[in-house]
């Protein structure tokens, strides 16, 4: 079922990426940012991309306002002023939260947020009204840009309320992605740190997207 | 290179398909037990199935003492007791915490220790003559037992030193798995707590063993 989805953040390489494969998956996108003009642009080029007019732009407050699914991508130093300015407009929503709590200079080494991680610092912010899910931290920007281009890192979806889930499960199948229910928003610990761990890997092994996938379960 | 390890707690199935396949490797294995008459049954059953004497069992402090490198394999209610006994014996040693911190009745959810995790709280329990590394936390005993099954999960290993990583790594290898440096002991909470949303999934997806692959590096 179509839906309409902002995407906070969504002029970067992840929120963009996530973006084009939702308009281009028939979905009504909301390209979110502080600069209604950056926003814009990213929404056309997504539009050009696909060939059809599926994606718009919008401060992130006005984004959040219009959507019925919020996602956030923006880097953790901006996680809890985003939030701040579009908890009013996610309320009753499914919120998705896609932040890393990386610390620049230091990307490689899990370093958990003062509230335990950053979904869960989120959920503070937001308020018990707000059905936040964690999703695609672990997802590299390389795998997105392309349509078509098979994404070979599963998604591991933490949250709270299983029918939010299911509904994240089916929007990252919607995105070309296999996503797996990992659990109550406490578990969102696991893939949020595990993206240091994939960052590292990448530089050891000098590859761009390292990823993982959940063996042992029959499609 | 052919070395003598010490499984604590290696009279359970975890520890117990690790010793089985390091001894069948060509490793000395002694299984740790609180219960010596019991380690040393465990230790029989394996000389039986690999057949050639490489296992023996003794005392958790004495297992240890005797041992170049020791492998912690005990449920985390036994974790900080079971290193007390050791932790002599363990000096300029590599010690391989094998522990998750799951909280009995809701092993499904991902609940770090007050350390941080517990490799991090065995670093600080051992002191900082002891290289403790991570590893092994998301292998189901499951695949373990049967000497040749092939483990569908990779190995994360953690720790703050890299040779000792690299012996891991190969013990992993040894063992018939595939292994990564994963980063500092700090990003153990990773694999710590995906063992709960490893749980979870055989739950949910009514399987034995699920587990995961690092994908985007070539072999």
């Amino acid at each position: 079922m179509a839906t309409t989805i902002a995407v906070l953040g969504g002029t970067g390489p992840e929120g963009g990426g996530l973006a084009l494969r939702w308009a281009h998956a028939g979905h009504t996108v909301i390209i979110g940012s502080r600069d209604p003009a950056r926003a814009q642009a990213a929404a056309e080029a997504i539009n050009a991309k696909i060939g059809a007019e599926r994606a718009r732009g919008a401060e992130n407050p006005v984004a959040a306002a219009e959507a019925e699914v919020v996602a956030l991508t923006v880097p953790y130093a901006a996680h809890a002023a985003t939030i701040e300015s579009v908890r009013a407009a996610c309320q009753g929503k499914i919120f998705i939260d896609v932040t890393v709590p990386l610390v620049p200079g230091k990307v490689t080494r899990v370093a958990l947020p003062p509230g335990g991680s950053a979904s869960l610092e989120a959920q503070a912010l937001l308020g018990a009204e707000v059905r936040v899910v964690t999703a695609f931290q672990n997802i590299s920007a390389e795998h997105l840009q392309e349509i078509g281009h098979a994404v070979g890192c599963d998604v591991l979806v933490c949250g709270d309320d299983k029918a939010a889930k299911a509904a994240v499960i089916e929007l990252a199948r919607d995105a070309g992605m296999v996503a797996f229910d990992a659990g109550p928003l406490a578990n969102s610990v696991v893939p949020e740190g595990l993206t240091s761990v994939l960052i590292g890997l990448n530089i050891r092994h000098k590859v761009k997207s390292s990823g993982i996938k959940i063996t042992g379960i029959a499609d």
